[in-house]
């Protein structure tokens, strides 16, 4: 009896420590994606515009990227997500993003979080939360409303001091 | 006294039929603009598309069109009202659409509420209600939270019943 114990007690430790290492290289891929997010906020900055940054990711490739241009476009459809969203629908020819995950440097407004419920995307991960008007949590939690047809996985804090001080960089030279 | 208290009451009728025709004349064009909506329905009707259409109107002229045509341009972002705010942005130069009314024949869902609200859209009027995804009243009301910088005067059920049905009857095609 005390083998068969043993035995279950090592099955259940070997379980564990997968898992811990589906973790480990999950969170690995998320800061990888994160970066290249955090590279189109760059690009936003650049262009003196709000520093936000979007890529979206399909069976293991960048298959769009996005970053704000709301002043320079003249649209608040030129939202990082929703340039992102966009690209990767014509790439896979679908309204349905459902194989994919949706990496932001910020967390999506209402307009962004409702597009990314509308074409179903399985996983979105966020750099750092916006209190103010923010809608994977902050104000409301539009991605994970047990009202609507779907309902995302939801990870946050993934590169948040990069991608947040980049936000107050660009706001403190607003300021000068 | 008599007299003075007589005038002060005439005065209170005289804006109150004031108040009464101004009313009628915002129903009036309400009913004309959402006649424009429904036109745009029905070209999503006849791609055999879910019949949502919008226009948006700045100084008393339609300045911008949309219906829906997920389907056919395989992207959530071709949602009726998205396209008539992308077109409407184009026109004015703005990303900000400060002094325009959106006209839409269904309660809009919440992507398009929360477009609606980045864009400060300042007057939606929609036709009929969505209850199981409206963000509008029905499940959220975005266009009209605290929370968020920029709310909505709201107005809802002009053209109801031609909506409705121009809905009700796609959606029994689809079940034969």
């Amino acid at each position: 009896m005390a083998g068969k114990r043993e035995r279950r007690y090592l099955r259940k430790l070997e379980k564990e420590e997968a898992a811990r290492k589906e973790a480990l290289k999950q969170e690995r891929l998320d800061i990888k994606y994160m970066k290249e997010a955090l590279k189109q906020a760059g690009k936003a900055a650049e262009l003196k515009e709000v520093p936000i940054g979007c890529v979206i990711v399909h069976e293991g490739r960048v298959i769009a990227r996005g970053y704000n241009r709301r002043n320079s476009d003249r649209s608040v459809l030129a939202h990082a997500e929703i340039s992102a969203i966009k690209k990767a629908a014509k790439k896979l020819g679908d309204w349905r993003l459902e194989e994919c995950t949706l990496y932001v440097t910020l967390e999506p407004c209402q307009m962004c979080a409702g597009a990314i419920v509308q074409a179903r995307i399985p996983r979105v991960v966020y750099a750092c939360k916006n209190p103010k008007a923010g809608c994977a949590g902050s104000v409301l939690n539009i991605l994970q409303m047990k009202e609507f047809n779907h309902r995302c996985e939801l990870s946050s804090g993934i590169l948040e001091e990069e991608c947040s001080s980049l936000l107050s960089s660009f706001f403190s030279k607003l300021r000068i």
